[in-house]
């Protein structure tokens, strides 16, 4: 388990459980407390206390913000679901599925509206820097999912421009997870922000190393079949970079067999897989990630919590990035 | 015009106008600036003015909360319609029709970000207060949409019900719209209560209003056909009442006629006309109107600004409530 989070997850859960969103109209609510009942890796609200931790013993100051953190990225799974037209998360019916979209609307509606109310549950003299920060971060997160679902339909997405999708979409918010999480505990805005980007430049290995596992992964680990974004033609980095580092006529191919329906899902994957070997995507790759774990570790030196306590942060960033699954 | 409020209103105008909710990527904040541009009544904001202005010569200072509760309403606005299937708006393609629903729930999302970070531009003073007021609020007009939906989809629904849900999802903004401008200009708690109770009224003989001239306003004036309600088979004021005053046999007769998919329209209007004429339902709706108005104009007595200023308040309501489009 990372770090000593079993007891800060468990209490994270707990606190989840007990949010009271409100009861009427029944049909409003339920989704919330359903999306709460399904369980999940709770990494942001984890990454909240862990920050917290190094500044402050207890972590009781920071389970507000690490809640709101949560239910804003439920938010965000409600409404994004129904633009990706996803039916189904962690095993269960997503909640436009298990009720409707109109529905799934309003329920995120009243989930954002609960994250900045919990945000603001943070000591006076934080609540205009929370609120902010909060702001911002919420706005920039919809630039990411905007972006992806344009990317989508685009046929070049360079590296630069899926890099700062990822970023918005995914990194953001466990640089803020972190930054708020160090300003409860009492860090300074300085150590706070370093924070901060050690989680965004850990976000973005995190998701590039979900890119890279469903090419490079073992199926029977990662629990879906090898390739799934190859079939769906989800432009991943992998993807990007080859499309970069292809001659002309490679990249034409590349392109043309990711737009193709008709292809064969065992044929369209080998022959991806083919031209990512022949332009050495798996090397790159690795090199990105290690570059990105560097530049996020760099963040880390210097704070003034100590080694020790550091190495508790930096043995969760490993244990992220070592994953298998 | 209402009021002193040509003046009041190009300014709420022209401050929509220099909003800046962000640049990139352009189709996530377009949609804000072209739904600003369709114009509109800004009765909210102007609400907000107005009861400034009653406790502090200078408007100035509600300006920032006026902007919020129509970026609030117009963020309601843009899911509304996708729950509604509406297409078109002020005469020109709802957003999700103009774009899609991905960017019309991601807009609207970023729209509410947007008006909680305008309703946070009030004094330090009032920042906590006014972000619980906005908050509930917030949430209210979420339930008032979900009973909405709910209502539809049902057979049954009480005149309590419906008053509930038509207070939830009008009344409640523009109770807030006053109470907010009031606190802003300085008034008491106790005033500024007594102002959102006046305009929680006023919201609620308005939508009953509304309700009364699509069956009894002329075509000409209110620029739709007469029965429009009756036609979308929407439960209103006049169809909870009929409900309620009807022996068995006519509310059987009239459920029935209303969930006829086949009757010709000019004689589903006709026939509910009839039935809501022997149940003298223009005479139950103007005494509720009248009710409700004497309500609401109860809250203005005794009020500090002395009886010239609020003499300006009520005529403004007059103005509304003698409306005939």
């Amino acid at each position: 388990m990372l770090f000593s989070s079993e007891k800060a997850l468990q209490r994270i859960n707990s606190e989840l459980l007990l949010l009271e969103f409100g009861n009427r109209p029944a049909e409003l609510y339920e989704p919330l407390y359903y999306i709460f009942s399904l369980g999940g890796k709770r990494l942001r609200p984890l990454l909240t206390l862990m920050a917290c931790q190094l500044y402050e013993e207890n972590f009781e100051k920071s389970l507000k913000p690490a809640l709101a953190i949560e239910v804003f990225h439920n938010f965000s799974l409600i409404h994004d679901d129904i633009m990706d037209q996803a039916n189904v998360r962690r095993g269960k019916p997503t909640v436009h599925t298990k009720w409707d979209i109109p529905t799934a609307i309003l329920s995120g509606d009243v989930a954002l509206v609960e994250a900045y109310k919990l945000i603001m549950e943070v000591d006076e003299n934080l609540k205009t820097k929370a609120f902010s920060l909060f702001s911002k971060t919420a706005k920039e997160v919809c630039e990411g999912q905007q972006l992806d679902m344009l990317f989508e339909k685009r046929q070049q997405v360079s590296v630069a421009e899926y890099m700062e999708m990822i970023r918005l979409k995914t990194a953001v918010l466990l640089g803020f997870s972190l930054q708020i999480g160090a300003l409860v505990g009492g860090a300074s805005e300085e150590e706070a922000s370093k924070l901060r980007s050690f989680g965004e430049n850990i976000g973005l290995a995190f998701q590039v190393k979900d890119d890279f596992l469903d090419a490079y992964g073992q199926a029977s680990k990662i629990g879906k079949t090898i390739g799934g974004d190859i079939v769906a033609n989800k432009k991943t980095y992998l993807y990007t970079k080859a499309m970069e580092l292809a001659d002309d006529k490679t990249a034409k191919e590349l392109g043309a067999i990711f737009e193709n329906q008709k292809l064969a899902v065992d044929d369209k994957v080998k022959t991806v897989m083919a031209i990512y070997d022949q332009l050495q995507i798996e090397k790159e790759t690795k090199i990105l990630m290690e570059e990105l774990y560097v530049r996020a570790v760099k963040n880390l030196s210097g704070l003034s919590p100590g080694i020790m306590k550091i190495a508790k942060l930096k043995a969760f960033a490993d244990e992220l990035m070592g994953r298998e699954h």
